[in-house]
């Protein structure tokens, strides 16, 4: 088809991660491109001129941008393998309702973890409602998708390997309070789509270590 | 078919408009139950657990929550009459990127408009900005969607009721500002599923001075 796929993207982002792991469960081959934030290229600037934000994908020279309408796009376009949402309406907007629970709930509750200093233990103890909440919602399903990894896997995922920062920088177990979706994790992470896609949690802690330096949170 | 469609909703709620707008777009009838925000009913508690917000959409017992994903549902179910969303991926993921940008934007600044002291004019400038940003993205076309009305069209109207309280107590003028955008408000209101469903300006605001009084922000 002449495909030319491009992702702007930021190694120890969650939300690139959506686009990696959507773009690897369909088998769809594409040009990785790392920005650097307080450097963006042009290209970025150009590409999202409104909130100038990776993940960007650019398919065929045409921008798409936020991570799950990335996700869903991917999964409108190359629509034969690997279907991520449901085809039932009601189910599609269940699914739709969990991911845009993740995104209000967790990016936050994650960051106050460590971006502050002194709401380190409350901001974990709120990040763990949030995980125990969607652990309730998995249920005993193997995927939020249901048997299926599905559209909520996605966008669910790659906050996993931040799980290692949030827990260091907010001195708490994740696996202790969340077990079932520690479970969920590893089974998402014997799919190749997965565990290749995703960022190293250490690599993710020096990043923030690094990142904390530079705010000045340290 | 013996539908049974209810939507639990408060008669100032812009989310709640998106919803109203949409099943009169269909042509789809349903029974409207106002809440009452300090005094939630059962039914809202049970149906939306998780945010406790309406408007929900419960469709033959079945609760759909979150207006943008209620209005998707809504193009999916009632497919045939009134199409919201594009066909073709890409323009579809554009109408999500708007409708997100209008979600993550426009809200918030409008609240801080009417429910801060000292900041209204502030919040007013930003306002200002964000509906340019919109109107430029409308361009010439008379319609968000192009030459019909979509589900862009849909995210934003219910604000235009808003913009009297916006404006009253942000001592500015959207029309001098944006007069592209007023017309095309204009355009929408000549449709009868937006002219019926939105709420009355005049009453917005009462609502508003009420709500500020309860609030303590008076």
């Amino acid at each position: 088809m002449g495909e030319r796929v491009v992702l702007l993207d930021l190694y120890a982002s969650m939300f690139g991660m959506r686009a990696r792991v959507a773009l690897a469960e369909k088998g769809v081959e594409y040009e990785y491109r790392e920005e650097d934030l307080p450097n963006k290229s042009q290209l970025l600037l150009e590409m999202n001129p409104v909130h100038k934000k990776i993940p960007v994908l650019i398919h065929n020279g045409k921008p798409v941008c936020e991570s799950l309408i990335i996700v869903e796009y991917i999964d409108e376009v190359w629509k034969e393998k690997s279907p991520l949402l449901p085809s039932d309406p009601y189910e599609r907007a269940q699914a739709r309702f969990w991911a845009d629970y993740i995104d209000k709930k967790v990016p936050d509750a994650g960051r106050r973890i460590w971006y502050t200093k002194g709401e380190e233990r409350e901001a974990g103890k709120e990040l763990i409602e949030i995980l125990k909440q969607l652990e309730s919602q998995l249920g005993d399903n193997p995927f939020f998708g249901g048997e299926r990894f599905g559209f909520v896997d996605v966008a669910l995922i790659p906050f996993s390997c931040w799980f290692h920062t949030y827990e260091t920088c907010g001195d708490f177990s994740i696996e202790e309070q969340c077990p079932k979706l520690i479970s969920w994790v590893k089974r998402c992470m014997e799919r190749e789509s997965v565990s290749k896609s995703l960022a190293d949690p250490n690599k993710v802690y020096d990043y923030v270590l690094a990142l904390k330096k530079r705010l000045g949170v340290d």
